[in-house]
């Protein structure tokens, strides 16, 4: 059983932002030469997310933000939070902190459309992401 | 370790509707023979998802089908995705790809009344879903 | 490799309510000895959840849990179900029902700001939480 663990650095530029970081982790996934198992990508963060969705259209990026903000809109009368970013911490449990990916021939399982995204919801911040890498 | 990877497919006939795919899922955990361990279950598709949720009322579907048709409407003015079918991303992030159940005594630990479900959003399709288990 | 799983037993108050387990589950992780792996959380309940959120201000606990009761309100006209908590039942599905967090050196990778959160929304009730650690 081989273990890696390795953190991504990623910066963002906006309140809302979503980051194509399928590279990065399939190239840590590489580096392990794990050819079956599972990737985790964890982001330690109560204010980001980490999702799978499409990457072929960037309108589908802009049009997710949107509507999550909608789903948490970023005013709103009852907010007591201080920071006045509880949206952010909303749509980061809608969307979850975490995804796993299976492994198969030493590539990540995704469908042709899918690529993991880091969903920054407070941004422009600096975000770590981990990457574990599980198998054989 | 065993590790085993089948392919479910799933034909769905409405734009949104839940499949309950416990019985599928169960019978390849059953042909693995693994006794402790986990299956995930994985979706490769950015409009349709995974979701764990009560199986006894069909009312409880109808219900959330709906609700999440509020939450992400399918018609919205700020939409600019080409196909039309934004929402159906949306839902996807939210209800998530995946799901991953423990295993014990070669069962799912499920609760009394939980399933799991493919969730499609932008329907009717063929749908694909993918089931690793893992364990021993 | 090492396989424990362990039920925690939560009583909750409130209709909504999050209730920090962190402590209980490190208790489980560290009984276990697992240096190296992965622990899951899993709620065996169709309108309860799991989620990782901010444990510093109680104040983004309240805003969350309002958020979520506007996201799905108690109250619509197109419920069907007879129990009157479909609203919990969509709640469960847009947080989830688990979690699964990375073990590194014997501790939960769990940012500076994240706990493990049990999500009541349907309650008063007794909520069984299954925490399985695996590893090594």
């Amino acid at each position: 059983m081989i273990v890696t663990t390795q953190d991504l650095t990623v910066a963002t530029q906006h309140r809302d932002q979503m980051v194509d970081i399928t590279r990065d982790v399939t190239a840590i996934l590489e580096a392990s030469q794990v050819r079956e198992g599972t990737v985790t990508v964890f982001v330690p963060h109560t204010t980001a997310g980490v999702t799978i969705n499409e990457n072929a259209d960037p309108d589908v990026v802009h049009d997710l933000l949107l509507a999550l903000d909608q789903v948490a809109p970023w005013h709103q009368g009852f907010y007591r939070h201080g920071e006045g970013n509880s949206a952010a911490h909303v749509k980061s449990s809608l969307v979850g902190c975490s995804q796993s990916v299976l492994v198969r021939a030493g590539r990540l399982i995704l469908g042709q459309w899918q690529s993991l995204w880091l969903c920054e919801f407070d941004g422009p911040r600096s975000r770590r992401v981990i990457v574990r890498v599980t198998g054989e």
